[in-house]
Order: structure tokens, then sequence, then C-alpha cells
């Protein structure tokens, strides 16, 4: 799996910081954007997160290239809906030859991996005599497998990252779209460190965790810190 | 490939038509409601049509049972995201024990039934192997092809339904989510038979095709009414 | 202000309960819903508001007719973007005779409701000289006040509803759209008890607060929680 | 009306047209991005417009500061819900210390400017007095009228801003929001004009016009080429 932040509002955290601004202030977002120093921006984005106050984080966008994973883990990734896009290369239209595929750590674990990779050798065989038969790529791919990966642009902005990362970094989501999230929250820390200096799950950011009953232990949920 | 509707907004013309109203009216939609007669609202819809004053259709609400599509099917469904709610069944939770499949028409045309029936059948072994080895469901599912079928419940509201119609009934569109639209088509015109009047492909709704240079032929699109 | 339930979903609870079972189940949507009987309705629903598995309450969908709420809370309520539909009457389209307007309690508390009702008075009479003057009532319409009032149609799916009722049942919205979201839980609680049973702000909810620094004390926050 | 776009997606036309080609692509958008040269980028978003095919456009985000707009306008404006975020300033915490006021171009014609400013003035006073009487900011506002300034921070991405332009630069969109449009066009025709090289009204971009019975004339409705 290969995650690459191609693009993103060139200002995001001084951008957020003059939007939440904005609310409180009789200025324009001009004269703020204009008189911001480097300090003020990282008391207000500190101050957002504290308070809860989501809704400016919607004015930094970042777009991702995102390469390798497999099918099973972009059909999960695609229910997100808000905030979010995407493009994704299409088995309708671009044939699969060769196609690469992903191998689930557990299958290597219990000594599968050489059935799992005579299945995949298999499965592309019958593609392709179903092709020189006549049967169109959109039909073809029914064969294909879960495991055959797909390329995808993503992009989201910050607000629906922070909700993506507090559900996907989490231990009880499904160990492909985890190593996504974790691997794309590395990005977006690189070029806005202040706006993602609190992501990810909320046992790591909060101390707390959301999942109730199904919780994996690692912080009390509301319910037991309430005894 | 079975589709039921199986819950709507009790009265979704009546409401569609009294909330279009309140826009143009000084009355509240409570007094609208109590004196709409049933050919007014037919009136009313009719002329929102025309108008493309689209917005009031989002009141009415229709919910939907499906099963038996592909997941390949599924995954070009959930890319839908305004409008629409889905519930899926997951392969993560569920063990798959004799899988369903749907089979391409082109497949049974090009006389690659048996081959198919035999990627299947090896496929159900492949995934059960798997299973009694300890690898988990949600990897053992990596071996499952795109043709496995999938059960899912998707609400709509009547705006979504006429854009989804608009994209998926139309003959560029993949088989079977051209399939399923035409399915849900069907029964929503059951109960809102005024509101779906004109839903469908646009050659068929308004005689005129918006895929450009990837027309049918059906209908003239705009550019070759405009010669 | 007015407000009320004008239609639903029939079926809110049943079909919510069997979207959420559809997905830990091998049976399909159409079986769940004949073989539901009431009580495991209710369990279901109670298990999913443990578990915070909040996605099937989209399928459940609510319209309410208001009237008689100030443009203020409108313009506010409107801010809402998911899951959330409107109509509003238009003020560039229906001409305000003798427009009724919302008087703020604070006002009546500071003996200042005279004044108020001179001004509200004093701006019809504006209003009307415009029109007589020529102007259009799309542009006579800058005089008028926040106080007047509007008529609005507002449909939303119970996830949304939810979401609503936490951030605008809480001590901190402003009263004039609290008021609101009051009545509006009161109207679904009527028709989905169980459904929204636990619905409101997070204090009674809960017995926790998300408002952070800015919580009235109530219940304690979660920072509070941790000590 | 002051517009200014104070921030976007850095390279918004080569991450179009990258995610656009991604889709029909056998290369990952990494590749794709290292090796577009300018002109296979314009080629590309052409061929996107003829197509229809909007979805990559939605990787394009522009943020703009806007300033001097009227309540009237705002209240309109934020009724757009899809890949739209909004920072308004806020008249429950902020006073309004000599609100300034949008006068329109009707009432300068009508020669009832002069009514308009003392009615404006007059306005300023009843809020202060309610003020000084103890009554707090955010119900002294319930005097204040819709031709009062407020202060916005818009981001849109490029699709959405499509479908905003197709709206409201049409001579049928109010004044006001049409002036907006106007000048947000502007500035983004300056930072990507291909990407908005077809923006704007109907009938300026596809000599068609989609308002119907509506139309103002400038181009034939469907209906009227299809005679």
């Amino acid at each position: 799996m290969q995650v690459k932040l191609i693009d993103h509002t060139q200002n995001p955290e001084k951008v957020v910081a003059a939007a939440a601004r904005l609310c409180y202030s009789p200025l324009g977002a001009m004269e703020i954007m204009d008189n911001f120093v480097p300090e003020q921006v990282e008391n207000f984005l500190a101050k957002l997160t504290e308070l809860g106050h989501d809704s400016p984080l919607e004015h930094a966008s970042f777009t991702f290239a995102v390469e390798g994973i497999s099918r099973a883990c972009s059909h999960q990734l695609v229910r997100h809906r808000i905030g979010v896009s995407f493009s994704q290369k299409s088995q309708r239209y671009v044939k699969e030859k060769q196609f690469e595929y992903v191998v689930p750590k557990s299958i290597q674990k219990k000594d599968q991996a050489k059935l799992f990779d005579k299945v995949m050798a298999d499965l592309q065989k019958q593609y392709e005599i179903l092709l020189v038969a006549g049967v169109p790529a959109e039909d073809a791919r029914y064969v294909l497998p879960n495991a055959c990966v797909t390329n995808i642009v993503i992009t989201m902005n910050a607000r629906s990252l922070h909700h993506f990362f507090r559900l996907r970094c989490c231990e009880r989501a499904q160990w492909e779209i985890r190593e996504l999230a974790n691997l794309m929250l590395a990005e977006v820390q690189q070029v806005a460190p202040t706006l993602f200096a609190k992501a990810g799950a909320s046992c790591e950011t909060e101390g707390v965790c959301y999942e109730g009953k199904m919780s994996c232990g690692k912080a009390p949920t509301i319910a037991e810190l309430q005894k």
C-alpha cells in the first residue's frame, strides 16, 4: 500500500484559524488573514479543538493518491459520504492484466500463502479465458476477488479526516483500512502538524473510548469513567 | 435480484406538494395540508417538474430491501452519497456458507457458464479451507469474487431517486445496476405514480440525451438539437 | 411557535431494526421484516444505541410543519446540511402583509416590549411605503427584521434528528432553536418512543457534557470525569 | 461587496485531470501526476466537460473571504449544502456597533434611499437602547434588518462551484447573490482558467436554458429546441 498527499489547501492552518476567528470578530477574513502571526494561529487551533468547534476545519482540503489497496478495503472506504470525494480505477473500463492482490497477514501466519497465491493465479487465468471467449471486461471481472488491488484518489477536508481517523485508526477497525488511515494521518501531520496534533482513535487523543461494549480496553468507556 | 419497497413516507405526493406550495404561500404547511384536494396535488407536482423546482422532492423518503445483487454492483451503488442511506450485509461478520453469485448474461451467451460455476464452486472451497485453517472470516473473504451476492437496505428521497434513475436507467449504465434501478422505479411508481410519472433516463423523460459524445443514439444530444 | 409532525416513514422503528439486523445476518431484509416481533425490535434498537451503531437510523424519515419561528432562528436552522431538507416561505415571492414577529422573553423582562412592538409596526409601514413606491417585494424586504416570522417544512432522518437534538436541546443553544428542538422531540417521541428514548442534550441522555470549557455545569465534562 | 479568493488547492487543474485519468488508466495517480504535461491537462479537462464526467472536479477546493453582503443574501447562500462550507460572523456573539447595510438599487431608483437610510439609522438606535436596557445581544438583534451586512468565509469544490454558478449567475437569480457569484467566478478564473472556462448560467455556457417556463429568453429552452 502506498499513500501520498498530492495536493492540499496551501495554508490549511491559517485558513482554518481565520475562518474560526471570523465568527467571533467584527473584522472580515481578509483583514484577519493579513494580521495573523503564526503563534496566534496555533493558539486559535488549540482552542477550537478544546471547544469542539469543528466546522471551520472544513475549509482545509487534502488530496491523496492511494495505490495497492484491495477492493475489499475500497468498498468500505467509499461508504464515507460527507466531505469526501473519490476517483477510482474502473474495473469496467480497465482490463486487469496480471492483477496485483493484497495478502492478509493472518493468511501468511496460518501458512496459507501458497494456497492463496495459487487461487489468485488461477483467477487471473479464468479472467483471461473469459476475455478471450469474447466476454466484455465489465462482466469478466465478476470472477475477480476482493483481494484484487485498486488505485484511488481521495479528497477529504480536515473535519472529515478527523472523523475518519477517529473511526479508522481504532483497533476495532479492519486492519487494511486502519493501515490506510495511519498512513494518511502521517502525511497530513507533515503539512499541518497543529491541525492534526490530536487526531486518531479517541483512546489516544482523549483517553476515552466511544465504542461502548465493543471497547478493546485501551482506554475506559464513558460508562466506566462514570462509575 | 429481488427488490421490494418496504417502507416510505405515508403520503409522499401530498407532502411534497404541500412543501412546494408553502414556498409561495402566506399560509403555513398545516393549513395547506388540511385543505389540499387530490387534483391540486397532481397539478402542483406537474408544475414542479416543469419548473425544475426539485428541492421539495426531498421530503418524500423510500426504503427498499434488495437481495441478490453482486458485490460488483453494490460497490458501484454505494458511490451515491447525497440523500441516500445504506445498510449492507457484512462480509467481516457474516460467514459465507454456500455463497450465491450473479452470472452475467454475456457469460451465458458465450457458453462460459459452466466454467463460471466451476470457478465459483472452487472459491467456496478455498474460502472454507482458509476458515478451517483458522483464518478469520474478515480475511478469508479476500478470495471471494465480485460475483458474490449481498443484501442491502437502501433509503433514498424522491429527489435522489430521480437523479439515480436518470443516471442508472440509461442504456450506458452497467447492466446490473440498470436492472436494479428499473425494479426500484417500478416499485415507487406503485405508491407515488405522479411523483415518478417522468422518471428514468432523460431520453425517455425529456427526449434529450445528456451523455454528450457517449450517447447511445436513442435521443438527440443538446449539441445535435442546436444544429 | 407551532410544530407538527405531518408525515414519517410508516414503521420507523421496525425498519431501522431490520436494517441494523441485516448487517449481521445471513437473511435478507424481507425475511427479517416478516419475522420481527415487537420485543425484538425494542431489544435491537436498545443495542444499537449502546454500540453507537448509528447509520441504520438514517432509514427513518420525519417531516415537520413549523410555523411562527423568526428568520433569526431559520437562518441558524438551515445551517444544518446533512440528512436534512427544508422548504421555506419565500420573502422574495410572498409579500409580508401584517407580518408577525417573535418577541424574545428578555425584551419583555426588561420592559422593552412596547418599544419592540413600535419598531415592528414602524417597519411594517416602511415596508409598505417601499412597495407603494414601486420597489419589488424582494428588495423591500431588506428593511424587515430578524424577528419577522417564517414558515418552514423540515425533513430529517432519525440520525440527523439525534444529532440535532444533542446540539440544540442543550442549554447553550440559542433559546428559540432550543424551543423548536424540544417541540420536535416531543412530536417524534409520540410515534417512535424507543427510537428517541435517549435523545436530547448529552447531559440528559449520557450524563456527560461535550461542550468542554463552555459546559453549563449540569453534567461533568470528560476532562472532569477523568480527574 | 468584496470577494477574495484566500486559498485553494495548489494545482487544481492538474489534480482534477490526474484523478479523472486514473479512472481509465492502469497507472496510479502518483505516476500520472509525475508525467502530466500542461497541454495534456488542458485536453483532459476539456474532455471531462464534454462528457459530463463531473466527479473529479470535487478534488479541487477554493476558499473565499466575502465581506459586505446582506443577511438576506447569506440566508439564501447557506441553503447550499453539498460540497460547501461556511463560517459566518455571529450576531449572537458579536455586537453590531454602527452596522453597515446593503441598499438595493431599486430603492435608489425609486428615490427611497433617504427613507431607507433613516430606517437603518433608527434601527441602530433601537438596537442600542435594547442593549443599554440589559437585553443580551443575541436578543437585541431581533430588531436588525435583512439589509444588515455580514462577513463569511466560503469553501466550495469545483463541482459545487460549477453548480452554484449555473444557478446563481442566471438572470433569474436574486441580484445580490448573482453579483456574489459573478465575483467568485472572476476570482477562480484567475487561478484555474481551463477548469472554469465554461462556467456560469447555461445560456452562456451551453446556449440552452434549463429554467423551463421561467426562462428569461436569452437562450432557447430544451422544449423550444425540440420544436
